[in-house]
């Protein structure tokens, strides 16, 4: 019995040149993390869904994915249960789920481990959520995520660091084109209690969100539908409506807001940023004080940020801010923190586009030795035991075959170079070294030969 | 509401120190799986169901973690299938599971990807798989496995890279007491035929399959209740007490197989092996060829390979074998491979038992900017931008706080040098750098200390 097989709708396998570049990534996004002071966590796929549920809204619940109970989980359900539909049923045959993001598990991880953890605490987190999402063009099932947290600190230093990693990330990655949109959620609060509309905060924040994809009229639009007044929108329209430089922002901002003190608290706390920022030689980063940046309904409360990349259309790549409650739903409350994420689909295909995944990136094998028959394959064990010893990668054509399907296979794996061994080079000791690349031949003993693809 | 968060039973948190850990042993096995030339592939956590079942025995598939369909997920079944039953019902509301071995979703890549892939095709995955297995002490329900496979080729050269590979992922390791088992399917194959208990190899298989755990006598005793006669018996005991070197045991089959072709196919192929290995310096590999070896009941069919450490009590930390048909059972049949796998949860404890993990191993953070407030806490920013700018990992503490504070933080976090810079750095651009392993102290400008810091 054979049947033909296939991957389940929203998942992806990564072939040997996508895994090749999205390691190219990682590793880049990892050694910056480090170099930072950030210390990797991982924690499992599974979690039991009384951590996972009621984190994420109602929607996000309808997301999760439940993992049947093992064994016979019927036994713990009636027929009632089975009656009650799908959503009454679950609870009795599944008590784990596939996590979603990495923020929840990592605030159980915190919590579980106070005891152990110094403050504070600088965490790093690369792995796969899962969510029974409507896959679509660049969304998918299953995702890595990328994060990097501090908590048990106020302190805006940390912002300043994670815009100082997103600049020396993109600039190793090659992205030179990109802009750091900073906001902050005291700002927005300062902009509603401003024009009047403290009762429809989320009202507010979920219509400006749009701005970008849908335009000022359409906001003022929604913002009519979702109850605020003629009155309250124009004077909205005055913030939306601010443009220029960050300082020209600011002083914009603090006019406005001069009567609020969690605004003003807002703006200061930009400026802050700001100048610890000074020291450092940001080369590209591009920062741009927006206060219409509102990132989506999560649970922020100081700065924000989101990244653009300036040449290519695609949503942001990368975003983050600063919470004040991560843990207290897990009964540890006060613990502030501030963290971002980067995506590494979007910053896949940003590089794809841009052609910026330098071409070594793909090499795995840096010499194939190939052979005419037992005798030169058997020769050619030592040349490849040489190679290796000085930690070049180097393989040789496991089979007899012909030396046009030895190339053949080099060729299609991208191994820049070949060294072929015959009769001729088993008597003489000298060996020829071919570049496959630029079609140049290098005659030598191994010794030299190894020499030259050190240099 | 709060609640006391919990992991689910049998998965497990890796915080930073025992992260820091595993990364060095999985970059260690992919460094040196990518010096032979294998290539990184991912596949994703979910597998449809049709799949995964029936590839793993009975067992297996009770031990298959099952994903729930999303949505309304009953709306596909009746109140018959839920008095089927828990297997019954199993089917109408999950068509996924999680992923339980990386082969059987590595042989579903090959055949999806039959066109694109070049053979022989070496790749390497290192990825968690799930098992509602029943947790013990070192026995988890989520854990990682690290494959390497080479398909489509017969060559015996195969055989020997795995040694090689995993002779220098124990060098590198600093594992220096293992030894390497070695035995071929077809000797086992010969040694069935030549006592005459064909009809009851898997039998036999089984029984000596535990001649490590429970001696000699009681594997006669188990022989003997799985229906083989004392005739049988008598003659199994002969090749069960081979002894001696490897050339005696070579030796030894030899006369008792001389009559069986398939059993002396088997030893050839162990000779070819040795010959094919004699040009390389295995330095700490002792390879020793057990024909009692028999690796479980899986799919093998030709050389098998187990690893063992001779200093510490713990069952294999590595193993693999050559089989014939992996891709079959998708419809793509007479691919031939061979594949092994480290067990990187006991290869974990065996080098903490050993205390081989090297102290660097845990150090993120190679130097902390300590400072007495916001003036010293502003000048030590351009010294953090210095010293990273040399490629040196380097924090600084992101509050205001007491310099004990401050130290105790480096301590608690492993890291190794802190700069305190106040007043009197700042006035005379001095600082000084203290190594807080041996309490030295040295005075400098930065750009000397970063120097000190480098060499």
């Amino acid at each position: 019995m054979s049947n033909k097989p296939s991957l389940p709708r929203g998942m992806r396998d990564f072939g040997p040149e996508k895994m090749a570049k999205r390691n190219f990534i990682f590793n880049t996004i990892k050694s910056v993390f480090s170099k930072y002071g950030f210390m990797q966590i991982e924690t499992p796929a599974m979690e039991n869904l009384s951590v996972l549920t009621g984190k994420y809204g109602d929607e996000g619940d309808q997301l999760l994915y439940k993992v049947l109970n093992s064994g016979d989980f019927l036994s713990k359900s009636s027929i009632d249960d089975f009656n009650s539909g799908s959503n009454k049923l679950t609870q009795k045959i599944s008590n784990k789920g596939l996590k979603y993001d990495l923020t929840v598990p990592f605030a159980r991880f915190v919590v579980m481990n106070r005891n152990d953890v110094t403050l504070p605490f600088k965490r790093f987190q690369i792995q796969p959520v899962w969510r029974a999402d409507n896959p679509q063009k660049g969304r998918y099932r299953e995702f890595y995520q990328c994060d990097a947290d501090v908590v048990g600190t106020e302190s805006l230093l940390c912002e300043t660091e994670i815009v100082l990693m997103i600049n020396e990330v993109f600039d190793r990655l090659g992205i030179t084109e990109f802009t750091i949109k900073m906001n902050s959620r005291k700002v927005l609060k300062g902009i509603v209690e401003a024009i009047g509309a403290g009762e429809n905060e989320t009202d507010f924040l979920v219509a400006i969100d749009k701005l970008d994809k849908i335009g000022l009229d359409k906001v003022k639009e929604e913002l009519s539908s979702r109850g605020l007044d003629a009155n309250m929108i124009s004077m909205a329209e005055d913030f939306l409506s601010i443009k220029g430089t960050n300082n020209e922002v600011i002083e914009a901002l603090s006019n406005l807001l001069s009567s609020s003190e969690i605004g003003m608290e807002g703006i200061s706390e930009l400026n802050k940023i700001q100048e610890f920022l000074e020291p450092f030689d940001l080369r590209n980063a591009h920062i741009e004080i927006d206060p219409t940046l509102a990132r989506g309904l999560s649970y922020y409360t100081g700065a924000i940020f989101e990244v653009k990349i300036n040449n290519v259309k695609m949503g942001s790549v990368s975003g983050g801010g600063r919470y004040d409650d991560l843990t207290g739903v897990f009964g540890m409350p006060d613990i502030s923190g501030v963290g971002f994420s980067f995506g590494v689909d979007r910053i896949y295909d940003v590089m794809d586009e841009l052609g910026l995944f330098p071409e070594e990136v793909t090499t795995t094998t840096n010499v194939l030795i190939a052979h005419f028959d037992e005798e030169s394959r058997q020769y050619g064990l030592s040349t490849l035991g040489k190679i290796r010893n000085e930690g070049i990668s180097c393989e040789i054509y496991p089979d007899i075959a012909k030396i046009k399907k030895q190339f053949n296979y080099a060729d299609k794996k991208g191994i820049p170079n070949v060294i072929v061994i015959g009769s001729d080079e088993i008597n003489s000791g000298f060996l020829k070294l071919k570049d496959l690349t630029t079609g140049e031949e290098t005659k030598g003993e191994i010794e030299s030969l190894i020499q030259k693809m050190l240099d």
